[in-house]
């Protein structure tokens, strides 16, 4: 490609147009975002060769991605779907899918679009958080791929491939109701447990002493980004809400096996859990 | 010290026995660990210099370190009280504090006993999951301190000096009502995490090839020793119970906001949330 446009220039588009420099998929590299010290820190950092405004920038590129929170997503595709070129395609990196589809279903241009979503990330934003490496050997999911043209799809395989990043495809709806348990779901009990420990230190000084790698690992997604991360709790809210409740049911069992001092329900129920092992090596 | 006794030869056990080592604080270390498997392992990865049963050990020992899950701590600590040499002192590890505290309080040589937790630790066990290092840059609680004789509660702190792990000290009660919330109730929330997904899984196939790092995060605690953990939570069950229900007001909280798609509260309450990332760098 000769010119690729990168929308958003934090922690997932910086970290997407450095590994395309580093595999020399993208002649050039245009950044455009709404945040000026974004755009000077990603000049600064190498990330971006050139800052534009949307739609020039638009005009000119082969590949276009769009790399901000999910609801402005959903505002600026039908907008650049509007004017894009006829062989310019352009891809979103949100946590949900079913939304963004929805806006351009009937889209006469909705075979330019191809829904993905790197399962990648840190707790960091913004461009200094940024860095090549961030999709290799993660797993990419691309959604509906019926409805984007087959040279698009193929072009955001090859892209991902290069980084060294599996592809898998499946429905947005699908998407969105496993997502939210093996992603959102883990975003909330994080930032659940962050806030009761929070509210408990006001009381009690220096328990953050007594904080070991346990907790630090349980809680590091409460660090993650409110602008990024409130648009995907309401709009996954139904298969959210959903996957709350089962771990409610599960938080409530765990009570009451304590509450009773069950010995061999807990130690029975620990082991069963224990089997993530085996599944997360897998 | 010339001698020195590990009873327990798993992960801390292990590890604390590695790190002796190192320091060059132990002339010879003698391993005791009813399980023969684990003493063989201890022995041929060097972690150990012979095994020995329980009595003989304690008899010819500068110092016994007690590294087993809690309960069974509980029941050899008295024993070993009993017939323990005047300089000789017993320090336990474990992650509750009050129950152990208990069962000598009245113990004539009660002195001879150093009450500790190493907030250290790894969701691995067995003596293959030690290494010498797992105390570094930690902290350990001494709790209790008065009721243990100087000399004894000086050789501890000199040791964890040496293993470069920071000591403070509180009262056992203190510990275990600041624990509960800074390191049980995360393993509860990881535990309570890995079955709700597994449970899924059931009906969803494969979709753990979508979990990323940040479940992996948030779930690894959910592979930690059921052995260990089981006494655990059920000795610390008043204050832990206090503290899942804490949690689960955060937990309605966000699930309210998020069925009310009330977006400017959640906002507000992920920024709040950020601030664990002061905290944790701190």
């Amino acid at each position: 490609m000769k010119t690729v446009t990168i929308i958003g220039l934090g922690l997932i588009g910086g970290s997407f147009a450095l590994g395309l420099k580093r595999t020399g998929l993208a002649e050039k590299i245009i950044g455009v975002d709404t945040n000026p010290e974004h755009c000077q820190e990603a000049l600064a950092l190498g990330i971006v060769d050139e800052i534009k405004e949307l739609k020039p920038a638009v005009l000119q590129s082969d590949l276009v991605i769009l790399a901000i929170p999910i609801n402005a997503a959903q505002v600026v595709l039908p907008q650049i779907l509007d004017y894009i070129p006829l062989e310019t395609y352009v891809m979103d990196m949100g946590s949900t899918k079913a939304g963004i589809c929805a806006v351009v279903k009937n889209h006469p241009n909705r075979k330019n679009f191809v829904a993905t979503h790197p399962i990648a990330g840190t707790e960091n934003s913004g461009p200094k958080a940024a860095f090549a490496e961030l999709f290799l050997n993660k797993v990419s999911i691309i959604c509906d791929a019926h409805l984007s043209s087959e040279k698009a799809v193929n072009l955001v395989r090859k892209i991902y491939q290069n980084l060294w990043t599996n592809v898998i495809t499946m429905s947005a709806e699908a998407h969105d109701e496993h997502i939210a348990y093996v992603s959102h779901l883990s975003h909330i009990t994080s930032f659940a447990l962050g806030q009761t420990v929070l509210e408990i230190e006001k009381d009690e000084k220096n328990i953050f002493d007594m904080a070991g790698s346990g907790f630090e690992s349980t809680v590091r997604l409460a660090k993650s980004s409110p602008a990024m991360w409130t648009p995907i709790f309401i709009q996954n809210r139904e298969n959210l809400l959903k996957a709350i409740d089962t771990y409610e049911k599960q938080i409530q069992k765990m009570r009451e096996m304590i509450e009773n001092s069950e010995a061999e329900n807990i130690y029975e129920y620990l082991s069963q859990v224990n089997d993530i092992r085996r599944i997360l090596n897998k």
